[in-house]
């Protein structure tokens, strides 16, 4: 292991949490709120001054191997959060260490996943700070992407394909700190726009950003004791369709910028997600028909929930814990599937999804002509040996750390329903589960034991499990 | 697909089904009950009678496929349960015919869930039969094992490579006839010793004959409305040991039987089992010492439960649905890994669990240290990558089954633990689930187009998924 390089790395993270901590110390000014502010601009000199310390230790030299990037990485989202909890402990809204490191890693994973039992007893600052980490964590999911993702046998890598996919796209992206410029501006832009919108439906500036962060970087915490934008039926609409856009992959956005509409429209992980959907969301809406009496309400209520689990947002327009059975499991089964890769959404995600169903495909076809030799396509090309396999490990390894994870929450000793889907939307980063879970209920219940298995659970999914099992494993801290 | 073969297939197998029918006759004689015993006879000749048609009609020549092979068996099983069901409907015991069907079904599979609310009411003849089922469906479980499983890339097959470990086993079994009488044999012997020690444990014959059937071939029907063996705790315990036996690997037997104890304890899948058994079995006894107050009570509920839930039998010594959490979980994670390959247990199988683990493994080792190669290794031998993959895909095949199946099943708008675990104890052959299908419950509630959808999945489990997947494509069915 390259020490050095860690520390360096640390260092950088700490400067820019540093500088994003700047925002609430703003927002509690805003508002008065003298003391948070205080406690805010402290943890952020804090940790700019150890970040400084951190970056002279460390150097930008060395080796870097696949281990290395993992390790910075899942150091990077423990550090970002363990300093992020400091000013909910500091402003004594989160007093318990447990506690306040859930909610922030909840945040930085874009989660949603929230301990606190009443939202507005905190103050703006803590609000706005606790919206700005999924926001913040969805920035870093694209680093991720960019920088950790390819060496992982790539199995989700459908953004860097973009750039090979024509030779406009090719120009257009020279090199990745470019595509890292792109994504930032489709990311930042699409933040904006909600943000206008949501002022046009008439909320308030800070629920309309702190709201936004949250469907951008498909986080979800809530920012009130209502359900999401508490009956504004245009802000629902809004949100909803933001949702939805915000777990489609970042690079049918590139060809969309560089106009190949149609390769765009043919990505099949996106008609895969887009298809998904339409029909859970027209299946829920007539199963649930029946308690609304109302086509218009049944469908915005349906979509708004679709939009928010498939891309493990986790907003709530209604109570989806007392729907029917069959739309609850459809909900289920899309917490599993996630959004799609390339996207700030968490979840298995639609790419391996096709890829698992092309294999089992080829397989049956196999079986059934041995004689023929078939390969297995993604969008025209032959997926490499290589990306199946990938996806077929993943598989077995999120299975049974989900599987082990139910038997490590069940010691809680709560009933099934409430322990499955819990273990279910912290490894998927969705938010809310059903049950004691529900979106009208928070995880302040559990033991600190189960909820550090949580945080676990959060980021092995938000990091798609790899980098968190080497971190843990001890050949990667050996010495060179 | 060649149909010649497939009518004699079906031919034979009726022609087995008749011979298996005259028990129940006879057990009825000696009960006395005329009219069951008629019934019984009835089928019986109907079935001689259409096997004779049929073989007649078809024709042992021409070639054979593996998709002849897998239709071949999904039709069998298919084919044993539609006629196996008639006597229930006949009786007017069970007159609704998919419950019938159902019934059949689970026992023909070994599952043993159960739509009958009152067992006590049943017949002699109809108990006897529904029991025998389940050893039946074990012993095609073997023909299945033999000639079948090799064909799907042998993800489980252990149980052949029996032949290949030694000279003195080679010897033993130059052909797979022979294999097959030693499995039989060893099959046979061991459901001869369970009878005689439930006899000895005081049991009346009926009941040890048909505790014994649901035992060795892992079935688990119960047989009156009491649990198992009704407080009788030695009969429990000779059940309980010989559950936990009847999941061992038949390749464990084979190497004792031609004395190579030292291979027979080197088996990875039966370590792996064995170790799994015990250390949940001991976790349970501690988490439900504070039910049972006593040691000896713990252990033993503990044993029975986990040995008959890891090998798929389903039998209950007590109402562990009302277990706490932590015990219950424990027993889920045991219904999904199931016993080892190459025995009658259900359930995913050890073997591609200590597979699936040394794949994880290697993906992570290949991470850390990139320029090594590591082979994967099981019983001292290298893992074909053919057998990887083939276990692979068939995880991502299980998974998704399940999960569709949930989807379907919830359509009846059960609670999620109902209707999870229901779907979780069908595939997987075990028969009782939680909540509404707890150990004293039972199906008959469920819509028949959930029942259709649990005996899809109790099929599908059996024949390890493939060829009924394959039973269903039309490819499948078309002419040369």
């Amino acid at each position: 292991m390259n020490y050095k390089v860690l520390h360096y790395i640390v260092g950088c993270i700490l400067k820019f949490e540093a500088l994003f901590m700047i925002l609430p110390v703003i927002v509690g000014l805003c508002y008065g709120e003298y003391k948070e502010s205080l406690c805010f601009a402290a943890v952020a000199i804090f940790c700019c001054g150890l970040g400084f310390l951190e970056t002279t230790i460390g150097s930008r030299k060395g080796n870097l191997y696949v281990k290395e990037g993992f390790a910075a990485v899942s150091l990077g989202w423990i550090v970002l959060s363990l300093f992020g909890s400091l000013p909910f402990m500091l402003t004594g809204e989160i007093p318990h260490f447990t506690d306040a490191l859930f909610e922030t890693v909840s945040g930085f994973t874009t989660t949603g996943a929230s301990i606190v039992t009443d939202v507005e007893a905190l103050s703006h600052a803590s609000i706005f700070w606790r919206s700005f980490t999924q926001w913040i964590g969805g920035m870093g999911v694209f680093v991720f992407i960019m920088a950790i993702l390819p060496m992982m046998g790539g199995s989700t890598m459908n953004l860097m394909k973009a750039e090979s996919t024509g030779p406009s796209v090719g120009k257009l992206l020279p090199k990745v700190k470019d595509t890292a410029k792109i994504l930032y501006m489709i990311y930042i832009s699409l933040t904006v726009i909600v943000v206008i919108l949501l002022l046009i439906c008439g909320l308030p500036l800070f629920d309309s950003m702190t709201l936004a962060f949250g469907t951008t970087g498909t986080g979800g915490f809530a920012i009130d004791n209502s359900f999401t934008a508490n009956g504004n039926v245009a802000a629902q609409i809004v949100i909803t369709v933001f949702m939805i856009i915000s777990g489609i992959n970042y690079s049918a956005f590139f060809l969309i910028i560089s106009k190949q509409f149609k390769d765009a429209f043919m990505l099949e992980e996106v008609r895969a997600y887009l298809g998904a959907v339409l029909v859970s969301g027209l299946l829920i809406a007539g199963n649930i028909y029946q308690i609304y009496q109302n086509v218009g309400d049944a469908l915005r209520h349906a979509f708004f929930q679709v939009g928010s689990i498939v891309t493990t947002t986790g907003y709530a327009s209604a109570d989806f814990d007392i729907w029917p059975a069959f739309s609850k499991t459809i909900l289920l089964l899309l917490m599993f599937t996630g959004g799609c890769a390339g996207s700030t959404a968490g979840g298995f995600k639609f790419s391996r999804v096709v890829i698992l169903f092309k294999t089992i495909r080829k397989e049956l076809s196999n079986l059934i002509h041995p004689n023929l030799v078939k390969v297995i396509k993604m969008d025209g090309h032959a997926l490499k040996d290589e990306v199946i396999r990938s996806t077929n490990v993943f598989t077995a390894a999120y299975f049974i750390i989900l599987l082990f994870s139910l038997l490590l929450i069940s010691i809680d000793g709560q009933d099934l329903t409430t322990s499955f889907t819990t273990t279910v939307t912290m490894l998927n980063n969705v938010g809310p589960g059903f049950g004691l879970v529900g979106p009208t209920c928070n995880y302040s219940f559990f033991s600190d034991f189960s909820k550090f298995v949580m945080i676990f659970d959060m980021l092995a999914g938000r990091l798609e499990i790899y980098p968190m099992l080497i971190f843990f494993h001890p050949a990667c801290w050996k010495k060179y």
